[in-house]
């Protein structure tokens, strides 16, 4: 067979990808680990890759079962109804009623193809050309796209973070919503806001007054509030609080979105919901959603219907919290040795450290491409080729002026074995040269 | 718990679908057919479905057995990178380079959350505001809101019946691209055309000499073709051409679009791709997946990839083309024995069976919601009523200006066990009564 040479045509795709061509954080951090691994400090080590929020291992063995045993159902192996089937959202509807104030129905509730793919629908859903969504930094990077591309402007407001970051061990509750910033973004334009909790990357869980607060700014100025709370199973305070249960007014605003991968543990099954109290204003996600993905791959609903079950019988998220709360300590243990700051985790699988103690050469080469980014970027470089450990720089979570709020910071995901993060700590512990 | 009320805000939602509230052909027909079953015609008697294009029976055991064992694999469970997982791509790069005049890669290849999420990506990828995308009627429903969402006009291209419809059997190229309306139908805001080979509904298998008309005017008017090539092993011609493989200029325009749920019957599976030998052009729409979707489900991915090498073993897609050829005969010798015209079926797993000679009585009480749709709609309607069987209305393929060219068809769907279409000839029989 030959290699076929053709004129290529020249055809305009979206502007929008044209214009938005810069390399994302995660290519640009997989891309330089895997050249670091190559490194001469490197060969012969392991790379310890706390970089991207992926599972080091499997969803607990009832949902692999679940899954097996619903592949095993003919129809099973069809398509559903496009808002989910009615197995999955009964056990939604089971599984979320005790935290609501209410009965929650079938109409409550409509499945997606993961948490990315219900956000985007909402936004396509909602927005129309010229509305505007609020988006706190730091802020998940998909929000970005997802908003501009269902024709929406993005407005940012600062999430403030707390005093002498680079000195101390800090608190979630020390990161705070920049209020001025937030009423002086509000305008007849104001479409929506997005808001996450428990907070990737700060690890931050919002308060029941911070929501409340927020909450009532918006039914005054009637703005829908998406919030992302697919960690709603992994957070560490004694609470959780759901925004859409703060008030009746509050809840027909509020559009929560949740995930199996989070919950789970199974990042790629692509199950995730959406859940409103407003039944119409979830219809329009639900109605975007069929003509994005029409239906949510049917063996993977059946399997997360029934694991809600299984996991109420062992206890599931309750041992999950546990378990993440040792993580964290293997981590945290390392850090207070080395007297490196961070934020308290109080949710999420991120930790954000603080790296302006460790004193890196001055000289230190870095290839072209990071010398135009903020300094955490050159952290992470330097970190996964003097230590092979990798992290991620946050200052891609905010906007140009905004990122020197994170230059000294990195962000570490601890959604690993326990054994990978003991070598994770005794890995960091190499730190110690540079203090 | 007491059930909230409270005032329930004002939000408009994307004004695309306040304007698009009337309900779809699949709504309409599945709340009639549930109406309809229980009728006095209906009860005791079992409804025969043959409306909607799902497969009525498992996907072949190799590919849930290759499900089962990717469910074992921790990291199968995990994300999956989202261009595909390099298994899938594996798998796409060696199925198809046969049929391509060039050996294939991994960046010619570029997987999505089936085939409809595949072509939304392809146009969000490539639409801006005002570009205008050809669709020929009768289409695939879901493309129109897909180019509009999208920002994109769509533009329609009748595919001309044959003459004398209503009193003889008719042949899939007897259904001829309208040249001229194509030709009037091009200009400079012209940026892709959508083509369907094998064609839903028609049944059609586009020629090698039409794929090539059309390819050389894309070619000429620098137009992207999107090949829907989902159902392209369900035909039953000696062949079936591939259009990007006609010219290299035409292979640089195209981007094919493939899909599991229809090679494998598994249509919940939600696994599809798109392939290209213009690298950059699928790229776009690359780009588009990771924002919509992410990535698509991994253990579905892993077993599509190595059920593709199953498949080769035990020749599945051959067999699945005798058996189809099997599926249509039991319907069309009902058809020949109460000599009703339909299209001969070249390829999918649909055929439009012509009712002009049924005698409905003209009194025959319909719904309201039916009396300002087109005639088929309501024979749709008795049909469910009066013999129990569901079958799709074709006009909904149709703008209304055009839907005459379809108004006394009915698409039926054969992707049925063989068993129940021995059911549906029978029931299908009933008709003697009424000609």
């Amino acid at each position: 067979m030959k290699k076929v040479s053709t004129i290529v045509p020249k055809v305009t795709p979206n502007k929008y990808f044209t214009k938005n061509a810069a390399k994302d954080v995660w290519s640009l951090t997989n891309e330089s680990a895997a050249i670091a691994a190559k490194n001469s400090r490197n060969v012969g080590r392991e790379m310890i890759n706390l970089g991207q929020g992926f599972f080091s291992y499997a969803p607990p063995q009832f949902a692999i079962k679940e899954a097996q045993r619903a592949l095993e159902i003919p129809l099973v192996n069809q398509y559903s109804p496009t808002r989910g089937r009615l197995s999955l959202i009964d056990s939604l509807v089971k599984f979320y009623t005790p935290f609501y104030n209410t009965k929650l129905e079938a109409a409550n509730f409509s499945v997606f193809t993961g948490a990315n793919e219900a956000i985007f629908s909402i936004l396509i859903g909602l927005l129309n050309p010229g509305d505007e969504v609020i988006v706190f930094e730091p802020f998940f990077d998909q929000y970005i796209p997802n908003i501009e591309l269902s024709g929406g402007k993005v407005v940012y407001v600062p999430i403030t973070p707390p005093k002498n970051l680079d000195t101390r061990v800090t608190k979630g509750e020390e990161w705070q919503i920049d209020w001025d910033s937030l009423q002086a973004a509000m305008n007849s334009k104001t479409k929506a806001i997005i808001i996450n909790t428990p907070h990737n990357p700060i690890g931050k869980v919002f308060t029941e007054p911070e929501l409340r607060r927020l909450g009532d700014i918006c039914v005054k100025n009637n703005v829908v509030i998406i919030s992302d709370e697919v960690y709603e199973h992994l957070y560490f305070k004694d609470s959780f609080t759901r925004i859409a249960t703060l008030s009746p007014e509050i809840g027909q605003l509020t559009l929560t979105v949740g995930s199996a991968g989070k919950s789970f543990a199974a990042t790629g099954w692509r199950i995730g919901w959406a859940l409103s109290l407003n039944q119409e204003l979830l219809s329009y996600a639900a109605k975007a959603h069929t003509r994005i993905c029409f239906a949510s791959p049917s063996p993977l609903q059946e399997a997360v219907a029934n694991a809600f079950n299984d996991a109420e019988k062992v206890e599931y998220f309750k041992e999950t919290r546990l378990q993440y709360i040792r993580k964290y300590e293997i981590f945290t243990n390392v850090l207070n040795e080395l007297g490196l700051p961070y934020t308290e985790p109080e949710g999420t699988y991120f930790i954000l450290v603080n790296f302006s103690k460790v004193k890196i050469p001055p000289d230190y080469k870095y290839p072209e491409e990071l010398l135009n980014k903020a300094k955490d970027f050159r952290i992470s470089y330097w970190l996964m080729n003097e230590l092979g450990v990798v992290a991620i720089p946050p200052t891609e979570f905010y906007i140009k002026e905004h990122e020197h709020a994170a230059e000294n910071l990195l962000r570490f995901a601890v959604c690993k074995d326990d054994e990978y993060l003991e070598k994770a700590a005794e890995r960091l512990m190499l730190l110690k040269e540079y203090l």
